[in-house]
């Protein structure tokens, strides 16, 4: 077998993906250094995730021309000589974060936080200036410390069979019930079990996040959203929703739902590109979310960010710029809230995930997620009605690997 | 209003039951001290457990009289001065064990081990001789520290349309969750997400213990016993089932629905009653279960006892009779399990699951247990047939409160 | 023995605080009803705390002339009808937190949101207008649910003996633990052994965090604070500190003492009244402490917020007013930090610290807290000398009770 | 730099080890793969464990000239191709569990149930039969996955001036902390502090315990064996002693210490080879400790199984042949005990007290441990004055290495 190129999605300016085609991949880090331990994969699927839209937008600062598509799946096609776990052929997941598995922080599982591999900070990520990692929406990947950070599937066909499902394991499913599993860290999710709980967003990681709650036993599932679509993707699963566009004050939401305006756990899906609420609600305010979690969470309640919050050079705002912003920590100290924040070590919760879809625990996981799979030629346009609030989960195929 | 007696279930000798008629409870501890702190309940349902069996059976050795009952469900009809938060008319659950709520282990919610209600043990229960509290299978009850004690219904009439399921609330269906929270105590139950679990008991602690594992989202959920009729009712709810009289020994079967002999998570919900597996069928062998748990649960994976075990009055080995087992423990150290053993501090866990009732999320429960209502004077009857192996949950409905 | 009157200190006006004669308590609660579960202590010891000071300088805001303190030792003098366990004569240490044993939270030891005893917010405290528990820097003191709420020392001699170090316990030391234990709340604190632990303020719950750090098993132990001479109480105790007005950078001195200009774990324990860094040193920068938090815990490190945040009135910024402030979050998101905030559940920690205490495991206690014992009468003085930086923590003893 | 050979322990035949000449190690697995992922070690000290001494004394069943030896600390004198942050002169200490670092197990920490490193059971180690791992009591030792396994000292002279203290980091300390950590896992050890700790064993691991509960702030630590001059090295740190040998049943000590006979936790350091109590002193009853920690922990409290339990051949009692025993485990249900047994896996705890010990969190360490340097030639003599009964840890220091 002969490979030439490799076509990928790359970030051109604001408001502007193309598809540029690159060398095929080498077993060699961005360092330039020989990576015995990895493997190139053909890919299956490639989702767009909503921290795509940040770069699209803008509001994540990337270099132009840069590779995106950090929630690959693929099929393994060449492994590195000290590679001994993973096979050529093995369907596989790719965890969005790189991890070394042997820093002290990826030995613990936090691989959200590697040590090794992006030399800036403690953090690497394909797709993202997070270590130089070439974007997975494409064609071909390579990925390093293959036998750590790789999830095999244990049935190629079954596999195939419930790529829809399964295509969510790299980040977005991990992702959302990061959301749950991070105020406990080191432990499993605390409490959910009966618990209200109140979601922002109802975008795919929102979503995602639904299902994690009903998979995980809470009570009640609120999602509040400003597009009716997505949240009526919701409902027939026994998700209570808030419109956001309403006028209602979500405080009248909760009673007329819960009968009391707080709720015990508050998971912020969103990020810094919110709307504002109520008279705000024509424009961004970038910490309208993380002051809503504040404001609902119950006294001793608990409250998680996982939606992306980063200093924001399109922002209007000197501070927002910087990343700062304005909270109201003080008035919400007295509530003794347990919070966390931050990006999810996808490693520590994809195996339990598949496992949970392979054995049939989701079987509201499709028709929540609303899976649409493109071309690689058309995700640009996919960025574009995503961004517009689509109610799709946008999977790109560039294979055309995926069953009819 | 007035009440004259109060008709209760008792333990005659092994394999007989009565109905006798004691006075009328008044707020006082059974060492004669006044209770301000309590109240009385008209009992609307209580159960009959599987621990009563083992009364019954003479397994569990108490005085000949003595009344039964732990599994109840009430309405407040008098109250104490010292109670503030319950009041007259509310619907409650009432969790099997009797705690304080003021010594240490009622203060970090161990009330299975509460230091106060039993001069004797750390240990108080109703209808056992563990405090000399009175048992519950009967139309009245006095419960000690009623605010820390009791579950109250949110809405009574809703309480009473899903009875059915909220009588579960007093034991059984906690002490089935105890099963996957005890090991990671006081955490929350860890890794049950996808996990693969194999469960001793089809019984109605064995069928909650599943429900239960469908709750946590476990992967793929194993139920094994020696009665077709009560594994029937788990089928129809992607359960996993494993007919112990079939001769195929247990291994067998694991290799056939997991592809390994071992699992992640072994649940002991039978105890020391439990017939022996393949040549042994024929007879009691108390430590069964016990090395059962030991050999099927993986390199680093969790055990728990739930189902009761105690000195054994009626056996004929010497030492079963003090209470002595013998177990693969050497054999078994280099698993390097996490075990735990005991009763279910009920009040732990009761709102939680009463929350995820409420709100819908156990659809299966009602179809899983199979209640069957009874009236007071059929109980020693249900006591036969649930000997025989019957696949009912009985729940005795004294006062013919149970909605058609 | 009769009792006429009961001076206690009060709060006239920012930094003006009076001791006053109050009518001697009665077992009622200061809703009015009665309280059978309460008791009557005569103060053996009653603490000045940091958050009197927020008092003291008007940036907690109170009504002139409430009664204030809430750290109090007491010997019980009277016992309501319906407490059991607590007996007159019994040392007994308060808990500051009001905790009616009966709530969700309290049964789950959350004593700090307990949902009853404040009918304004899930927060009741005694010397706050948090629920109108009349203070305790007095000579007698109402305490209700005592069972629930009292830690009862085992040996009256020995109590008095220890009584400079066990006076710590109705405040102080707990509140110092919980900025370990918060953030894997409910499991134990975890990954402190061998940790580098930056704490933000060295007055007395600052230098207690030090204390429970060595306690813990922590590596390197660093405190922060702009006052030389609490330092100095630390240094011979193996703590590593920062003076703050050296105009040094804070990562510098980290580089110094760790290496790396980040820690594993940094907690607050100043709050809202902090002073600036480096060129603001010579004014009040409400947020200062906070965004520190951010800026030196490692990437996947934790944060704790244990000193006081509330709307303040004192401020000539808008937005401080309202407890709103600005916050480094955007920047930070990308370590993905674990954090919490808020007040300690006491009656968690407060035994097992008691026993560390009394079986000798924190010899380095009384050395680094630096108690000195004073009149009630000389109260508001040393009110005046503790905010002026002190390095003592004032510890009243109303009755001439502490043995010399 | 050339090397001919290399000199290791072996076991000929019970009470009888020998030192023979193998040839130098290779960066090739038992079973003769390339290992790229390994390095080359000169063992810098390498000590002797009380699990080598069931070996000695045929407990634990291996083939005759099988090499030993499994706590070795060493620096790096080859590497791998694909070894990254391991360097050659690093001086690293190897836990004794041999981790792949890239199956489930280890990628959560479990390296005490790799799946990958022994071919038989999902556990390898050095200088036993589990995976065919060359014995570290030797001159050279190959260690694969070296990044994950290896824990390096930060200072190459700090590490040797501190050798006696960080040569316990191979496997008695952390084995140690595991018998507090392995009840809460994943979490961090719950309630530790203040806790009366019952250990079973004085021997190395024993003290080690009692080192650990110093270190986590446990109040009252009682160590019980037969041997004084092993308690004696405890006494002057504040530990309490029980000595086996004196006649009075071990109730009696524990009323006098504690005032109760049970305590919160009890942990066995000493396995298979214990001698029974009170009558039975005179011989080995193998579940004498495991029966104890059933016996003397409290209601709700806390067991570990530190100790190594496995199936004994030279046991007279056939069922401990099998690894089958007699344990009180009907008769301790109803305390409702937490437990755990098993390997401790090293690298969990190993970075954390390296951490601890070269800050100082331990200066009663090596007066407790009473380390004795030896040759390697010393070695036989060394395993018979051990299983004698001494009181010295022994560390062979192979090439002179050791600071005198």
């Amino acid at each position: 077998m002969s490979y030439s190129g490799n076509r990928i999605v790359t970030f051109e300016k604001p408001m502007e993906m193309r598809v540029n085609t690159f060398k095929f991949p080498e077993l060699v880090t961005p360092q330039g250094k020989k990576a015995p331990h990895g493997v190139i994969l053909k890919i299956v699927t490639t989702n767009i995730c909503g921290s795509d839209l940040h770069i699209y937008r803008g509001t994540f600062e990337v270099p132009q021309g840069m590779t995106v598509g950090h929630e690959m799946t693929g099929e393994v096609i060449e492994v590195g000589s000290d590679v001994e776990f993973i096979k050529k052929g093995d369907i596989v997941s790719v965890p969005f974060n790189v991890g070394c598995g042997r820093c002290h922080n990826c030995k613990h599982m936090r691989t959200d936080v590697c040590e090794n591999t992006n030399p800036d900070a403690d953090c690497g990520a394909y797709g993202f200036n997070l270590g130089g990692w070439i974007g997975g929406q494409g064609e071909y990947l390579f990925v390093p410390y293959a036998d750590f950070n790789l999830l095999r599937f244990p049935d190629k066909d079954a596999a195939l069979d419930l790529i829809g499902d399964l295509t969510l394991l790299s980040d977005v499913l991990p992702t959302a019930f990061h959301g749950f599993a991070a105020p406990s860290w080191p432990a499993a999710p605390a409490y959910v079990v009966g618990e209200s709980v109140l979601i922002f967003g109802a975008g795919p990681v929102g979503r995602a996040g639904a299902a994690c709650a009903k998979l995980l036993g809470a009570g009640v599932i609120i999602v509040a959203d400003f597009i009716q679509e997505r949240l009526d993707l919701l409902k027939p699963h026994g998700i209570e929703t808030i419109n956001l566009s309403d006028g209602t004050p979500i405080e009248d939401h909760l009673m007329k739902i819960v009968g009391v305006p707080q709720v015990d756990r508050v998971i912020d899906y969103v990020g810094l590109d919110s709307r504002g609420f109520g008279a705000d609600s024509d424009k961004i305010v970038e910490n309208a979310v993380s002051n809503a979690l504040l404001k609902y969470v119950r006294f001793g309640g608990v409250t998680s960010t996982v939606g992306i919050y980063c200093p924001n050079p399109m922002s209007m705002d000197s501070k927002n710029k910087q990343g700062i912003m304005d909270l109201d920590w003080a008035a919400s100290w007295i509530k003794s809230p347990r919070l966390s924040a931050g990006q999810s070590p996808t490693a520590n919760y994809n195996e339990a995930l598949m496992r949970a879809i392979l054995n049939g625990r989701m079987p509201y996981l499709s028709s929540m997620m609303n899976v649409k799979f493109i071309k690689l030629e058309d995700a640009p346009e996919a960025y574009r009605e995503f961004d517009a609030g689509s109610s799709f989960k946008y999977v790109i195929d560039p294979h055309g690997m995926v069953p009819a």
